[in-house]
């Protein structure tokens, strides 16, 4: 079997456009989830899909962008694999299905879109700073016990 | 042209299953939606869609239900014209976008999804009793109020 | 029950651009349609999508046009009912999960990609000139021919 | 740059159950695809799908699986990157907006109502037996020669 099926995906979502800091807290989850060999999932656009995926590829790991529209080239550099879904914003529920775990960082209504979606699905949801709308979702202070519950979750 | 391309269609989101007074909430909501010969717009299953399908029935209204699934049987008795988009849960979006403006009654995280979609989308989101998340949202006490306050907000 | 739900949907596809002979034909079929009380479904833009639905309205019938884009002016005038799917070319699933017999007209890829749809799905298709491709496919000489085939289909 | 990201995308559609023959034909498929550089998009499952897949590994190459429904492990064993889109058959057109080429192998509705999408946007196609319905599609005699045409026609 392919190595990389045994893998965890972690979806990461959040604003698509984002502050220096925003970015570097997304950069440090994208460390994190490389350092722990889990695949990143995410928009593959800008803000914090692009910090999360130059922080995962900084620290050699795998990184998949599933685009809303047609045009491969909208990706930002740090995606591995491009997905073009042409979907629009139902590219989101692409990402949560497709996603092990998801870590939501701060975001307006697209990433409260994306986290109703995965709470409907029963897929474990942890908080970086993000909507605190429901018990359900684990609440975590950094992005290194973001990434480690995340893991703790999906390997229960 | 078309008489009824003149209409408005009023998004109807919530709770898939509900109790007794939720359903007659929902009632009420479709009833006004048709006394304004607006359109019914709503996931055409059970629960608030039901409710709300009835009440605009019973006023002589017209009902869209858009389903998840591809069985048209799945649709409620009160949905007078059935979509089967076949895309699951992202039918919800299709919901948004086909509305001209959008109710959302008490309703667990699918409708945390759809109403985060319609703010995404910037639809005019009327709120009667449901997930309370940003001052965009319109509050409105009872049916009527939340039919009135979402017809002005299209005719602005 | 509502009436309608008791209704047969005739999807109609073909050229979303046609010459007058087409267009001409696509208003039969229409017309066909609207008088055997079945209810049209179609893309809801020009071409064939557009006279069909003329032809329907023509004879008092009901027509539901599902759109690839979210804006619903985009719709023909003769759409009585506007889903906006936003879902891009995929939109065309969605007419044929809907419709309980399709009537496929002269048309381009977009065409030939919804009749396989269609076949894939298991759905009844009468062709009026369209792709020949299998023998599954009722081979219609006439508008009126090919409704009362397609209704057949249905009722079987 | 991520290295993968300047790849070439290769869609390869076909047969979801086939035979002997066939199954050996779409492994060589993938081992082309895979010893050119180029990254196999495939709809994840059985018959061509796997064969072109289990061809790519075979000579190291990578491979993306988008699946119809929301479960991983539905992915043939030699998928690297599985896509969950929930979407039923509406998956098909994501593979073709991700592939820069198509390569056509015998199949049935499925595959043609691929073809016909492919068509539609344009996407350049190279048929390896599979369904001869317009001169746009590019005809090739055997795996080597297939791949070969369908770099050629990315390259130009």
């Amino acid at each position: 079997m392919s190595d990389s099926k045994k893998k965890i995906y972690v979806g990461v979502i959040g604003a698509g456009h984002c502050t220096q800091k925003l970015r570097k807290l997304s950069a440090e989850v994208g460390e994190e989830i490389a350092k722990a060999g889990a695949i990143l999932v995410c928009g593959g656009l800008d803000g914090v899909m692009k910090g999360a995926a130059q922080g995962a590829k900084s620290e050699g790991g795998t990184t998949i962008g599933i685009l809303p529209g047609t045009d491969k080239s909208e990706a930002n550099e740090f995606i591995d694999y491009v997905v073009c879904s042409g979907f629009g914003e139902a590219r989101n529920l692409i990402i949560i299905r497709t996603a092990d775990v998801v870590i939501a960082l701060p975001g307006m209504f697209g990433t409260l879109s994306e986290l109703g979606f995965a709470l409907k699905l029963k897929k474990p949801v942890v908080s970086l700073g993000s909507w605190d709308i429901d018990d359900k979702v684990i609440k975590a202070e950094n992005a290194k016990e973001a990434v480690k519950l995340a893991l703790k979750k999906v390997r229960q």
